[in-house]
């Protein structure tokens, strides 16, 4: 049977998890790990608070403990449950923007973040100074659009570039992470405009799965060989 | 025509070179890149010292100058010539210490480091400060063996449990990290014994570069696709 | 009417919250605010995982909405939902593991952490990277006692001035602080066999949101006065 | 006997003391310790520079030994003698820095601080990295007025939500302290038109006083009960 | 025989050496060691990137291995093959970089660099993380001219000017570092414009070269007194 | 008229001065400026508390503001005063302890520290803190001899060679730095037993004024030709 990461949206907006399923298609390939994105039905429909954060990690567990994967991706910035969830399973359990960070610091010097709201930066500086990554960050900056804005896929990007110019030049990031799963599809664009590399979280964690994956499978395959 | 991933062994060992090969076989799917491993044949039988790190530099980037490749890892711990490399192509160049610790931040909260020589260590430290990742260390200890008992499997591994443990319960690491790119073999086995994770570095760096070529074909295909 | 502080302790044993009101006693003073302690039933009998921790959040957060006070101090040392619940009320939520610590930085240059469990290290050690406390932290040690053990007044003692000594002699701690809610009752006595200042992280949680109640109270008072 | 806390103003400028009195006020409660403060007579004007802060050390200590009481504060944000004064009584003696910035940390991410002289700052830098809070620092601006200016409470308030701003929106504080024990009486408005908390560093420090002299009285009262 | 000092150019262009000399100048006293300064022959012309960074330290191991000395300089600000040297011989072998920043941390709490080119400041970051004295930055800021431009000095130092205030202004930076060997002439000028300390690094890395060789003759002399 | 450098003894024994004279005669040479190595009769006959420290800051700076110098060493490990100094002179002065941990960052990674008492550890360790070097140092640890054994050379030494392989073998120092200005005579035979570089402090301070007094008159003799 093939093997099988999970990548789990923890809002309820299946427009979301499609993003994310078209993000990471790239990393399908045929011997490899099936790659499945699900939606949690019981997140909310966005993730904007402390509070939504602390409320999907119960579901979020459940569905880990009833869904069987050799992965886990957790497609939330914020990195939701992540602890917990790795008590759940003993399997690879991954977070977004954990491993989007991680893997910036294999692109450049300094990180800056492009977030959605500007309430959540006091979190992900918790996350960061929490990784003991704060000497890497640039800075986090918010896009600061209201809902409506929000659906304006042209307004989106025009603040995004904005953004990211001020991260460069003002606090001198020589790369970006995309600080939510849904703006996989804008990360090449971006790139191109702000000229210097742009991460997407979910496809740096989908990544380290994969490798993880791949890895623990040749092992066993290895060992029972030698059996 | 396939992607290729080249991984360098910048010392001239061929024994070495093959372990690698072993170590990253499992990362081969069938409609993913080739992995190729190959020898710097300029290189010494083994990277000792700053002189060994510095001196490989020009011959590593010459070799990634004439062996088109869509990711490079360059094998070993000192990771030579990582930023000159970036300089040379447009392609992700992984090191594998870099790769090695930034994995293990998603595995445990403080790495040890299995180092061969207790000359390295001060190397060592310098680069883990370079990368900002200073209060993720836990400390970083040597084998400490002569070149006779090097050769001897079974006491190289005696030494690398000991030295693990005192990583585990002295320094306070909950996850290692071997401080070589040839001891990949003893990975499963140390981490059997160790009772924490062990990340062989090249495979942590081999990981990440097969994410990245996954995903830049893909992206370059979504992009001929749109136009 | 009388202010009110709501000390919460987040697991469901009676007996832990009994010996927080004992701790605290001496911060009630006639004219200040009464400080209430009460059990989170829906709590588990000890938090001792991270899934705990983030279990007790929603509970904890409903009790803050639907009990009214002036402060509120979650008395766990893993400061559960901590940032949940500064949303849900504009009253100071304080977590005793950040006063804690906090505060010892007023009596030492480098505190140490007495643990109960060896398991709840790494989750120690996240929280105080996230504070920014690296730098001052020494260590942090666990009384690794089986449950019988626990229940056993000598044994617990025996192994917390062992455990003490090591942070002092060992790590550098000139100062320590008790890693649970309910080891104050042995504070003074371990102060004493350990020969520099223990910090009951409950009690120093207490006495912040006194101050706070105290000077909120005072600040509307002033300014009925000037209206 | 009542308990006693001695706030000392190390300035002899009677009005800044008699505004630390008012900001105190509050604390003091029917049954809780007395709270007396003074000023150092020997001390200059203003502490506007190294050489103040290491002069008034000698008085400083020698008032402390002869004016007994239970806790002590040093009411100048330069915590001079903080240390020596340490070694003088075995009482606590908190600075209002050391506290001003502690009790920041359990408010916001990252503390900005209101200062009076731009001259001051190379000194507050030195102290935020003593205490090793660097990474929760946003940034230390200064008033920079003039003696007449500063005497102008319409032009010190415009000016410190000027700096104030600054210390929000370009340094990215989201809590602020005020660099100075005569500043007070602007708290609450500052926190107003900030928009983000404003911590009195003084009240802060008196705060921890309090609860530090009544948890010690309660412990002396079990222990003679136990005797 | 005299001591000697051996200042190393490691870029081809003889006028920069010259400039070194002229610096260095009034270190040399009638009974102190002599001050030679050299150009690396195979060195680039200017030390732009990594590649140029890492491709002088072979040449100027050997040259180091073949000019006996008392002390080596390596007058480049990438501190080229610093740790490679340091292999080579037995004798102090100071970088430019590290002893400039080293020295201005006793003249100021955050220093700045004035770099020529933008491209040369991840390079710059890198080294300041690895000596860990990131928290003693204020910032790094680029001249950013253009070849002809570099030639006009008035351009040079009006460019510089304003760097220098951006720096000190902007970045809060209370002295700066020249972060190239070639800008001593303009140091004394720029330090007057600025209104802070300016350290040129070769004066810093050739003083304490000079400390070194007086203090090793000195004990010598010493040592042979007492046999 | 010489240059002359002043080295200032803040404590009382003339011993020590003379001590501390012997070690920097190296330094002077025939052309260079004079060294006077002067006892601060005001001071304690040694500095042993943070009481100490602040006690001799006025005397040392009314010396200095009397004593004509074209630089000034503070020679004790706690450099008193050196702030407040730094205020009466605008030339330099430099703290042995700032520049013995910033001339040891040039010979190693990690800084061990040889102290005399164990009471100024944490003196020491608010130094570190405050310097931004924490993150190089490897341990403090002290003598612990009392009086009588202080007086014997050689219990002396064989202590301090104890605590030397502590900080080497137990902390991971591989270089350290004398925490007392009277230990400069140990200082070539600490360092042929331990293996490791050892810095004299006030050599090092010293070094550092010498290099600053030569390149300032240098300077005033260019200006003067010009003008």
């Amino acid at each position: 049977m093939n093997a099988r990461i999970l990548i789990i949206n923890p809002n309820s907006t299946q427009a979301v998890t499609d993003g994310i399923a078209t993000a990471v298609a790239g990393l399908t390939v045929p011997g490899g790990p099936r790659i499945d994105c699900v939606t949690l039905a019981e997140g909310p429909p966005g993730i904007e608070s402390q509070q939504h954060v602390d409320g999907v990690i119960g579901p979020l567990c459940n569905l880990i403990k009833r869904e069987p994967a050799d992965a886990y991706v957790i497609a939330c910035y914020s990195d939701p449950g992540m602890h917990s969830a790795r008590e759940v399973t003993d399997k690879p359990v991954l977070g977004i923007s954990e491993c989007g960070l991680l893997t910036a610091c294999t692109m450049g010097e300094r990180f800056g973040v492009v977030s959605i709201l500007p309430g959540s930066i006091p979190r992900h500086l918790r996350a960061v100074r929490q990784m003991g990554l704060w000497d890497r960050m640039a800075g986090d900056r918010a896009l600061g659009l209201g809902v409506v804005e929000l659906a304006d896929r042209a307004r989106v990007f025009e603040r995004m570039v904005a953004v990211a110019r001020d991260l460069r030049d003002k606090d001198g990031a020589d790369v970006l992470v995309l600080g939510c799963a849904g703006m996989a599809y804008l990360r090449a664009d971006l790139e191109r405009e702000a000229g210097i590399p742009v991460v997407d979280p979910t496809q740096a964690a989908a990544s380290m799965a994969l490798g993880r994956v791949l890895l623990a499978q040749s092992e066993t395959v290895s060992r029972q060989a030698a059996e």
